[in-house]
């Protein structure tokens, strides 16, 4: 039987400040990946989206990020593999510690934002956060964009590794996603948004946004919780998922 | 046999910044209490720090400080007891990571600065951290002021307390140290910082500034390395210690 | 004729985080607030709400805060004078640059949050900020809470000052208002809260919460931008204010 | 008569951190480039910096950075025009505001770290920081790196602008610095440094690391005031060019 883990970004507000709908997405997913506070996040949010992912069931990732508040580590910056190797670790003890407090443990790592696209193709900065992630838990499981520079890192590495795929965004050729500032680069359709993921899943491949047929691994699906519509999305998608026979699970389950 | 820790501040530079001399310290002392970040260190600086400890044997510690690296963590903030707990949390986690990573084990937590002192003598305060270091780990260690809010607080959850005393400052007849503004609140020669210390460990009292004595408990003895011959004063303080037949060592040890 | 000044706190969003809703209470005020980037605001948010102000004729005003975005400026911090004057140079002048390259100019100041609650009470630091905005510039106006140390230091420097009451806050016998755990501190009647103004305005003094009268000098108002229903009571407390008589204008004006 | 200008960065102390040497450095230079609190200082290091200054009636200037204190402003971020034009606005506005309340004036602003090499080569980049001096005040200096994108901007919008040269690095022949990766970057003699800068000044050419002639157009000098004998050289290259009939001035002088 097909399986699939639905993953969501949360515990991205800061202080005073609010983001995201974490107590109305948690339902609809099967992975967390907490923002650890150098992007987003703060202590008390973070523990407060642990206790919400315990509640649901639901796998704790971390999701480290680029110490860039201000621009929610979304800003490409110039760093070593020394440096990304040592704030992956950071972050991930962040997190860790407050699942471990909270009774639960550790499940994945993800990177965001610009860490995730610079990992996805720079095989040196891939190969650092890897190794960060196994030198704190080589039991942690690693997402990365399928197929990528991080996905082979962690391989190579050793560690458990989930290709991870979207199912409002279009594909190229080379497998990358097609940048937003190109039509027909979102799927705004929740209908065929589930269709692509269901394809990818059950035949490994996709049909990017030119007709070809490219080969694409999915163990997880990334689901957005800042859009309009976000908490009906996911449960359209976790609905499809179900009727097309696919078990919608955290990956330790 | 008597025995007693030393420990010292370390990890505290912070990017290009350089603090302290931890390479020189690092020989003298059996406890580390690293900056996790907030008040001071950096992800780089905290791997440093830890390895530097590995090497010579030396405990690992936490040393969670204010958010406020401006001000090095000695301004004190009005912070809830909740927040207090958060903090604590994220900051020995980070740390944690390093020391694992690194293949050691964190040791034991200890304060720094504003949030040390507010711990010595707000319950509430000392509760939530010491509640923060026992969800994390119920066998770290917990370092503060000797016969504090803190101390009694780690105490009450079970936590392994070491009770810490200063080689260099002088005592009230509450127990509290001298403050820095009042003469003679520094002692500035080591012979009389030694003397000091044996007699705390030896007689369990000290001798306040006005001359009286009270009962000191004494676990652990804080060293400083960001003074002017700061490695001198320890290695002689340490001989000293040696001489008297006290055996300076880890606490794990 | 009586003439009063309504201000509020603005540009209090940072990065991707949305705090405030400055469109929509900008028409209603006549002095702003502008976050400065240290407890709240970054270069572009100030651009826009200053841009803002300028549109809509509003005084544009700095809004120095406490270096603490993770508590938005309101945890009290143990700084000294020169820690205050040197932060509200800094801030001061990074707002009045926006203002003068958007072609508008800087009009006053009004320290936020825990600062200016530590300035209504503590000469020294009260001191330290009219200093501040005094040696910036002489011409610039001081919001205050009414009779309190911030409003006495700037008229001892030399300063234009506005003492500021409150619409919707109970006050104490001491001219303090009412904290907000006791009941009765907060008035959410729109048409008692513009009452409260109109007799201070009129009538120089206040019933306090125990019944007394006091007496109390109003120059500026308050309104809150981050309350539900906010922009109603603004607008409906600007139209009682203008009923009775009284002129609503910037201070400039 | 041929003139020229020393500048320094200054003022990149933080916190507790000492960085620099600003009260040896100071008497040896006519420009000082201050650290604004992005990538170094803070507002009582922006004071002292200001003060030492006009002590020895040295140029005052703003030395914006990226929001990266952690990289010290190194680190190339992918930043838009827009960010840049905010964040330059932002920090010549908090120099500005300590220049005047000393009792001086701002002159000049040069960015700083990975800002200044962006802001060579990226015209975009280039333009939206000249336009932010501009808007503040046109009748501030922009250095920039000779014969740059920066320098073209500042001119383009009505700038005066400061070409600046390094006596200390050697040049390729397209007219940037030889990277430090390769050998004979650094011109370690100091008569060499100077001699290389006097040909400069005086002939408007530099002999490249290859040994072919190019123009270059020289009104400011870098010098490193964080290096060893960093005074020492400063000295030296002060007294040849004065030996060379060559004045040492600030701009505005």
């Amino acid at each position: 039987m097909h399986r699939i883990d639905l993953n969501c970004d949360m515990g991205e507000s800061f202080g005073l400040y609010r983001l995201g709908s974490d107590e109305q997405m948690m339902p609809h997913i099967t992975s967390a990946n907490i923002a650890c506070g150098f992007h987003a996040g703060d202590p008390a949010t973070i523990r407060s989206a642990v206790k919400l992912a315990l509640v649901h069931g639901v796998a704790i990732g971390a999701h480290p990020g680029l110490p860039d508040l201000a621009g929610f580590g979304r800003r490409k910056m110039e760093i070593t593999a020394q440096e990304a190797y040592d704030m992956t670790i950071y972050q991930i003890g962040a997190i860790r510690a407050f699942a471990e407090s909270e009774g639960g443990a550790l499940s994945h790592v993800k990177p965001h934002g610009a860490l995730y696209n610079m990992a996805a193709k720079d095989a040196a900065l891939a190969e650092a956060i890897a190794e960060a992630v196994y030198k704190v838990d080589g039991s942690l499981r690693l997402y990365g964009l399928s197929g990528s520079e991080l996905i082979r890192a962690g391989e190579r590495i050793g560690l458990t590794v989930l290709n991870e795929v979207f199912a409002d965004r279009a594909y190229e050729e080379d497998g990358s996603l097609t940048p937003r500032s190109i039509e027909g680069a979102i799927l705004t359709s929740s209908v065929r948004a589930a269709d692509q993921v269901i394809r990818i899943i059950k035949e490994g491949q996709v049909q990017t946004r030119t007709g070809a047929y490219i080969p694409l691994k999915a163990d997880t699906v990334c689901i957005h919780g800042d859009t309009p519509g976000a908490t009906g999305h996911a449960a359209a998608l976790r609905e499809a998922l179900q009727d097309a026979g696919i078990a919608v699970q955290s990956p330790g389950k």
